[in-house]
């Protein structure tokens, strides 16, 4: 499709991805179990409602210990009980005496010192002395050293992720306000679609765009209804209007070129969408579309993303735009997050910008990157060997050495 | 912990990787369902049984053409027919002629040009010309120029992400042999936790191990049992007697250390686990233990990986070696994908290797770290901006701008 990046009415990767981003309406929030709330988004603010550590605790296996002396070296203690973490400990420390304690078993009152295990003496069963010095408020974990009692724990939009969600349940928090997850269905349309390799000779292919868009999503952490279509105007008619109002995004593949099959502007109009934008000067995935239908009095509205048919089209699409529509539903209205790196090798021009599959490394603190072979819309099986999608400005020959943008996709 | 970063028979960081990696026998494998095949990993290469493209194929809207002519630009064709993507078509083009042709249409037979509609001019109902000149090749997308039949797709242990998923999918590969899911239990131990704000009082904290394995096995991909028990030697034999026969993996927290109640050592003993290696230089998680047992009748193993109870050492444990580990059992024995990076200022030194959280940053092709506070092992809070964990050597003071390997974390 050479040359074809000079088409009027184009516009810019940047363009796309700013509407992408700001155009969306956030949508509601609920409040749900924090357990099971990973890979979603805070809707609310989180102040913590106890301090933590939330009672001074000892931070080794060794004794607490009472003594106002100088030297506590020279000072034998006597030992008069036991605190295990969890336990509950009433005893009180008067001077010279020591009691047994666990990793986080309470301090309890009358406490100078801790001292672990490893420099105490047992001189007899009740008597104990210690073979190093230590300091006062050693290996003692305070009260709200981490965090303390209405302090700001989590802002909103912060991303539910494996830590963020164990530091969450450490504050005791049970549930959290998060944005809804999106209701997703994927339109995957096409007459080509082969079941089994004999059909191939009558000029189908076998499907990747809907195992691609499942993975993407299982992947992604949403369920979504995924319907195969024939190229036919009735038929994507009938689901959009039956989607529509249920769904918060339909994301269709193929029909969105200017062939005389291409389906899905003129169906999306018929059932109400209004058009954000056609077509982005980009190569793979020019005639991405991107829709808005809104019912008002329901304040509902749906997100029709028209990717193009091209596996590779699909691929980057969701990867980049998805992506950031996904998210920004979810109150995170953020662009992907673009590495930058050094390319490895010089690089051809094109006429439209290009989202490269590469190889990305790190090379002494630097991360370059390296072209991959068959690059073209049609062709999938270089994403064995990438790890990295690279956006490769139009009309420029590049040379080695050239800082790019680009994000990862190993997983 | 001042200081016992010099206690002896301690091995390093990467002695315990290695170990990690070397001494566990890979599962079994299993042939299923590529669609429920993500996040799996390869353990049969594949080989294609077909070509990609299968046939020669339009890569644009536009018209096949039969011209052996010196200048197609001067030339008229008559139109005969269509033919759509996924459409059986038997058409013979002779000198002259042209055919209309979809994206994915199967090119026909004497076609000796594709021209796309752009440069079409329709003179007639039935009558084309061209406006501009192309090259006899351009936009045909020939049998087998991606993948010839025959042609390695996939190499053993191949990791099954989104892309490589669809372009095996593509490829008409509907089942693959992969590395059977490890089937692991998760033992969270402790008598320290507690179920509300009220527990605290007494010594109790809230779990933060147990939402964290949970979440980590979510992200990861795996479901698992997870059970807490008390610290009470019985209960701990009689899990490890009751899960070492038919679970490939069990993780615990907590009780490794060498306080008086840390049994899951002496349990893992007396049930018949043989140590690999216990205690690790590292910060947090020194306590580590790795250990295997064996039914040999059976040819089956079970792997103890023996978290210390401190919710950062679980959390750095887990994503250094837990997912070391479940890897290698599943065929892929690499180390962390360590990125190398740029220190941002100076550290102070340790006696022991650390892990420490950071941010990471791009800056112009260089990868750059910035330590975050509050790094102690009871603490957690600091991983809502942490998205990376970067290894910092023993018992060197860094200056900014030294060379750090560390990962990512983002999720």
């Amino acid at each position: 499709m050479s040359g074809c990046g000079t088409e009027r009415g184009l516009i810019s990767v940047d363009e796309a991805l700013e509407l992408i981003i700001k155009q969306p309406k956030k949508l509601g929030s609920i409040n749900q179990v924090l357990q099971n709330s990973l890979s979603r988004y805070l809707a609310k603010e989180i102040y913590s409602e106890i301090n933590l550590p939330s009672f001074s605790q000892s931070a080794v296996d060794g004794y607490a210990l009472c003594s106002h002396a100088e030297d506590l070296n020279n000072q034998k203690f006597q030992v008069t009980g036991e605190i295990r973490a969890g336990s509950e400990s009433h005893d009180v420390l008067n001077e010279g005496q020591a009691i047994r304690i666990f990793t986080g078993g309470k301090i309890p009152e009358g406490t100078t010192h801790v001292a672990r295990q490893e420099i105490v003496e047992v001189v007899s069963a009740k008597e104990i002395s210690l073979t190093e010095h230590i300091r006062p408020q050693a290996d003692i974990r305070f009260t709200g050293e981490e965090i303390k009692n209405g302090q700001l724990l989590a802002q909103v939009g912060q991303f539910l992720n494996i830590g963020s969600l164990a530091a969450l349940s450490m504050a005791g928090v049970q549930t959290v306000d998060v944005y809804r997850a999106p209701k997703v269905a994927v339109l995957v349309t096409g007459d080509e679609v082969a079941e089994k390799a004999e059909d191939l000779a009558e000029g189908k292919i076998f499907d990747a765009n809907g195992p691609l868009l499942k993975a993407w999503f299982e992947d992604y952490g949403l369920e979504i209804e995924l319907i195969h279509v024939a190229d036919d105007a009735e038929q994507v008619t009938h689901y959009f209007n039956e989607l529509k109002d249920s769904y918060d995004v339909i994301i269709t593949t193929g029909g969105v070129s200017v062939g005389d099959y291409d389906f899905v502007r003129p169906c999306a109009f018929e059932t109400g969408f209004e058009q954000i934008f056609w077509k982005v000067k980009q190569k793979p995935g020019k005639p991405l579309f991107f829709a808005e239908y809104s019912h008002t009095e329901k304040d509902h509205r749906c997100y029709l993303l028209g990717l193009p048919g091209n596996p590779a089209a699909v691929y980057v699409s969701m990867q980049v735009y998805g992506k950031a529509l996904l998210d920004t539903l979810q109150g995170n209205s953020a662009e992907p997050e673009w590495f930058s790196a050094i390319l490895d090798h010089d690089l051809k021009e094109d006429a439209r910008e290009r989202f490269l599959r590469m190889h990305a490394y790190f090379d002494n603190g630097q991360l370059k990157v390296k072209s991959l072979a068959k690059q073209q819309s049609h062709m999938l099986s270089n994403l064995m060997q990438a790890n990295c999608l690279v956006r490769i400005p139009a009309s420029v020959k590049l040379e080695a050495g050239h800082i790019l943008k680009g994000i990862f996709i190993s997983n």
